[in-house]
């Protein structure tokens, strides 16, 4: 009987970024407040204050395509999926970091337009660009490095769930996905770049009983797990609760996609799910999306149960 | 008459990272003493200290071969490269962050052997991986972000040269790329990664009279343009006096190459070039060596007139 040898694929990435968080250990000494496993690391900086560092590749052939939307949107989003994480973390935005890697074929204007989406981006978010490294490769990518800073302690962390906490998304779900489906059948330019929820982030980082907050960039099934991971916990979600953009089921029915899948499955839209404890919680929903000035839904609640029960048996998305 | 559009290769590394921060422009605000073009950015996060933050790349096919290097050297040298980085600023290592992009099929034995080089590397040097990111992608990459610290003001920079300053050098050159082109001509297994002269780069930060320092990654020739750029003033090199590793011409003979060229264009070693002040210096060769404890080579000065002069004048190396 041969035996093969197993791949990447076989595991799965978060059963590698496990696997690496094993090998590394928690990082020693007082510098590090938080390592592998959340959105962020978490540096103490500052007597008064901590900063967040996070990072995150687009791949071209993977997370983008040229011809199917612009240098400009490549740039922006590429910068935008890493201040999502500074949102999930409840952190201001200080600075970025580039490497960008592109054969030496690429035509300057594919390149000036990258870095001019970038850049727009950064000054929208005050997140200026302050380095990075130019690589030749044959396949292009862009890696961004993001630093955020926020109050000492008060970064927001994806562990802390405790039964009886309610779940919320900000926004709607699913329209992102959605949009590059369609972008994909009728061969139209995307130009859709996720939103950020910074405000929304730093508000919540300010909310008493606030316990855990994730963005949701591989899907709500695989984000929610993130949240339930290492605890006994489960959740039950209230699937007709979940909130989605205008015009979506009928989006999906012309184009013949199930929604259900693009619900569980679609993690695009980077918006935020965050926990709130029952009593410190702010139960009124409507003072809750005044606090954070984006719409937010009530979802579902964390049970004792281990699993996740209410979202439609449709196949798991995320593969690495 | 057509006109081709022009394309990265055409403009090269440097004059595309001067477009990147002319777009950009400098960061705004208070947070950041130095943005792009240095070896690392560097960000006020505290009123005794500063952090340096500094990225680098190795793809797959132009930074490493599988097959011509184990998987544990790679994740080494992708770490020590960046350490590097920290070392040509004086910084010391706080912590690092790991992009790592990998198609599905790679086997789980090359993913850890990376990982085990680079955590065994990072132990080293004190450089915890705090975090980072796993990408699919069809060609491999290793993108790391290292964030150091030194004492507020301190950080070693490229620019800052005056005519009359002494050029030195660390340790040897052109080892690294001769024991590169060797293992290639022979088919055997390179093992070389470059030691990063964090000690070294700590010890210059606290001399009185240190004018400019740059680590030499892309070669001799480069390098010293890099600390020549924005100032009017040029370079005489001695080139007798560029320090070689032992056998290193003899190799070169064997192997049918020029050991200037090698030596001109060689960025593999990742030596410090640095600059003191002619007054201010430790004039003592001895006692600079024994101060940085490592083997320190005079190479030549900072001169009036522009240009670089008593570097043989073999093609240039270094484009995108």
């Amino acid at each position: 009987m041969s035996r093969r040898s197993r791949s990447l694929a076989d595991l799965g990435e978060s059963a590698l970024i496990r696997r690496i968080a094993r090998r590394a250990g928690p990082p020693q000494g007082r510098s590090w407040a938080l390592g592998i496993g959340d959105d962020a690391a978490i540096l103490r900086s500052h007597p008064d204050e901590e900063l967040v560092l996070s990072t995150d590749t687009q791949v071209e052939g993977v997370h983008f395509r040229f011809g199917r939307e612009t240098p400009r949107t490549i740039g922006r989003r590429a910068l935008a999926v890493n201040l999502s994480d500074l949102a999930a973390m409840g952190a201001e935005p200080v600075g970025a970091l580039l490497s960008l890697c592109a054969p030496p074929e690429m035509a300057l204007s594919v390149f000036d337009g990258m870095i001019a989406g970038f850049v727009d981006e950064s000054r929208r978010f005050s997140c200026p660009l302050v380095g990075g490294n130019l690589s030749r490769a044959e396949v292009s990518s862009l890696t961004v490095t993001v630093v955020g800073r926020c109050r000492r302690g008060r970064a927001l962390r994806r562990r802390g769930l405790r039964p009886g906490d309610r779940l919320y998304v900000t926004g709607t779900l699913g329209g992102a996905t959605l949009a590059r489906l369609r972008a994909d059948r009728r061969g139209t330019l995307l130009r859709r770049v996720p939103v950020p929820r910074l405000a929304a982030g730093r508000a919540l980082a300010r909310i008493r009983g606030l316990r855990a907050c994730i963005d949701i960039s591989d899907g709500l099934a695989s984000d929610l797990a993130h949240l339930l991971e290492g605890s006994s916990w489960g959740a039950e979600i209230d699937f007709d609760r979940l909130p989605v953009p205008t015009g979506f089921r009928r989006g999906c029915r012309e184009l013949g996609l199930d929604p259900r899948e693009i619900l569980v499955n679609g993690g695009e839209d980077y918006e935020l799910l965050f926990a709130l404890a029952p009593r410190d919680a702010l139960n009124d929903l409507v003072a809750l999306k005044r606090r954070l000035e984006v719409p937010v839904s009530e979802i579902g609640r964390v049970v004792r149960r281990s699993g996740i029960r209410g979202l439609p048996p449709v196949r798991a998305g995320h593969h690495f």
